[in-house]
């Protein structure tokens, strides 16, 4: 059934998904009545009909600029630097900031080929130096892998060139709730290096 | 953004994939070049429109009878009784098996309100009734868990209606390759229960 093969094959090419996954997805599919597998080809046309960059920090937005850069009771002075759009979602949903997001799309990865011109790097830059609001800190808030580190490292250095601009990184250390005994020696060390006055 | 809300929610609805992934799915999608949707779409479209049951197995197919059953080099004097049509493509891989097969789709299950009636059972009497070499033999491959277990038990207490059809089970027992430490009791104990001579 080469129709059948060539769905598994399409489903296969998504993230996270392997032959296993593929095949039982695609049967769950087949035998899904028809208006089930109709709204779902319409809500991805729908969604990428819809869905573009913000001009301003290249989140995902149906807008022209996101709900964030468009928001006046954020902290325009305050860039909080991230590799992808579910950050964005992951850092309003702690609550902890209030300030504006750049979007990179990704990190750097020599191996991988992906430099420096593959991210929104030069856009920050940009935006930094149009920003109406003068930037008094930037965020850096990569993932806290080798990508991650290397990408907030090579940012810091670009981002010396802004006299009077703050670049901070986002704290490593003992996620709360985690047990000490099974937390890695790499995080225990920068939980420790990082530690502060008790208050 | 609500179209990529409703993206994400029709995603979920796929079996095996939660909140997370199914965000992640939803904006790698967002991400791929158009042609990459397209053709993921066409492939759904065409699959859902090509391929239907076999109107003698009720194994998927994409002409009348499937490939199986208009095979005149199977043996069609024995049948092997699956729950669903990815474990015919399982027992096709083992190469183990020469006959036909009836796919029941699903399993009995009170609890989640699964009958006999909503399986191919009536269709399973039907066939033996009514086929035109006689059935010698009905294997039930039905899954090793408590509701495939109830699903053969059913049908072998069916099953004795016809005279002379031999009706067996799959066996059950240590899988090759696999640590007798680290099998669970019960597979152990059906292991001994079904020993053989040593050939």
């Amino acid at each position: 059934m080469k129709s059948l093969q060539k769905l598994t094959a399409s489903l296969k090419r998504l993230p996270g998904i392997g032959p296993k996954q593929a095949e039982r997805l695609a049967i769950f599919l087949l035998r899904s009545p028809q208006f089930e597998t109709d709204n779902l080809i319409a809500a991805l046309r729908e969604a990428k009909a819809a869905i573009h960059l913000c001009r301003q920090c290249f989140d995902f937005t149906d807008r022209e600029v996101c709900r964030f850069c468009a928001d006046p009771a954020r902290d325009r002075a305050v860039l909080c630097i991230v590799e992808e759009p579910q950050d964005v979602t992951a850092i309003e949903r702690s609550g902890g900031f209030k300030g504006l997001y750049h979007v990179l799309h990704g990190s750097l990865s020599p191996l991988d080929g992906i430099g420096p011109e593959a991210l929104r790097i030069k856009e920050l830059s940009d935006r930094i130096k149009s920003s109406a609001t003068p930037i008094a800190e930037v965020i850096l808030a990569t993932d806290p892998d080798t990508e991650g580190e290397a990408t907030a490292l090579y940012l810091a250095e670009q981002l010396k060139a802004f006299a009077g601009l703050r670049t901070t990184r986002i704290a490593h250390g003992v996620p709360l709730g985690g047990d000490l005994d099974y937390i890695d020696e790499r995080t225990l060390s920068h939980a420790l290096a990082g530690r502060r006055a008790f208050s």
